[in-house]
């Protein structure tokens, strides 16, 4: 069995339902079951002492998981985020990337569970990691 | 006892330490174990829909959440998220500011465990509830 | 609109499905939307030192989301936990019960979120709180 | 650098420690940052239909995480349990023993964070994954 979407297909596809993410969200890998995603650090991301926000891995690890989980079920904008558990465990290096894997765990009928572990490019710390649970809209009958 | 800082107090702070939060943020309520924060819901904050994003939310329960923590600490700007586990329940209402209401459960020595509800302004359903976790840094002997 | 269910008829649901759980989990008070549950602690829920270990606090916190619940849906054993975040935050008191005041917070189709915090009796101090997640199971077309 | 425990060590240590906790936990294997426990799986761990129960998964991955933290920081009765975050995937399958492989991702002077993946004897399959946070005792000055 192979993925559903490319990593062309993803990347057209996130740019056309969610242009609000910018070209900051880069994906780097795609395979079944795995997306590796980039944050191309930038200074709106940054909090004060030049470490990246929280909201901003936050953000990073939620897309990594919308990425790995769309690789298997196909394109699927209303594929909702339920819930997320993160555990913030060091800073960011100043001045690198942050780097996602995320890691499909289930995909059940009506729900996706996500493994993402966050480091700074080039480290091998874990910078964060993070467990979120998509919801899979049903399809529908006659599509 | 009372709160060591007030809505001012706090609002000054955030200005100086954190100036990327912007003006969206806003105190409405400060009390000892409890702050109120808005959300001005802008383009940015929005995913195709009209809806609030899930980094929008979540970045409005950690910063109400440091704001309640601040002011029963003072002024730390160190204080940092080591957890955050987050409920989306329902889709915030289109157009309406996000209100978050903060209580702090536990402030130990080390860690202080906030609560966070997320409604959209006039609404009674929750949008989501938070819990996160923030690590105190200890007094400087001599400070 | 009312529960589905009284207090009695889920203690008798309970002792039929799970006869495991034996008589220490109690049923203080069940209304629309919240289940006041109680652990009467005995020497096998004690950790060294006397205080309530934290897999029977998580039982607690289980059984009572899971009857909350049920208080909504009628009878359905099918219903089963699919996340569990738990802040313990206190000691629980040595020689008391443990009360767990669970409160349904979202009732979709497929997902049912459940706040449960939980007290020592007599306390006002929270010993733990939990954010727990249901899936419930769809109905049988003909059933 | 090496473990400061091995898993004869760990195990006395259990024993005399917390003696409730029976022979069903088992040490399997004891690295490292890694430690492997297996949950000896017998009547009291069961829900109808022949399944593990939900408190006893929360125990398996509470003390595999707990046994992995010591053999990093030694013999430290006092290190509790702040936070727990478990996705519950698959049903473990009858009849077999539950296997949990923590791994201590974050060892700082405060608070250890340990991810655990549980999965039923020789099944590939994740049944549950979590996250832990123990919270880890100061040295004693003069000790």
């Amino acid at each position: 069995m192979t993925a559903m979407m490319t990593r062309e297909d993803v990347t057209r596809f996130l740019a056309e339902v969610f242009p609000q993410m910018g070209p900051e969200f880069v994906i780097d890998l795609l395979a079944r079951d795995r997306a590796v995603m980039r944050l191309r650090v930038a200074d709106q991301h940054l909090r004060p002492g030049g470490t990246v926000s929280g909201p901003s891995m936050f953000a990073l690890a939620d897309v990594a998981a919308y990425v790995a989980t769309l690789a298997r079920i196909g394109p699927k904008a209303l594929a909702v985020t339920t819930h997320c558990s993160i555990d913030f465990m060091r800073k960011p290096a100043a001045g690198q990337d942050l780097i996602a894997e995320a890691e499909v765990l289930k995909l059940g009928r009506a729900l996706a569970v996500i493994s993402v572990r966050l480091r700074s490019e080039g480290q091998l710390d874990l910078v964060a990691i993070a467990s979120l649970t998509y919801s899979i809209p049903p399809d529908k009958p006659a599509a």
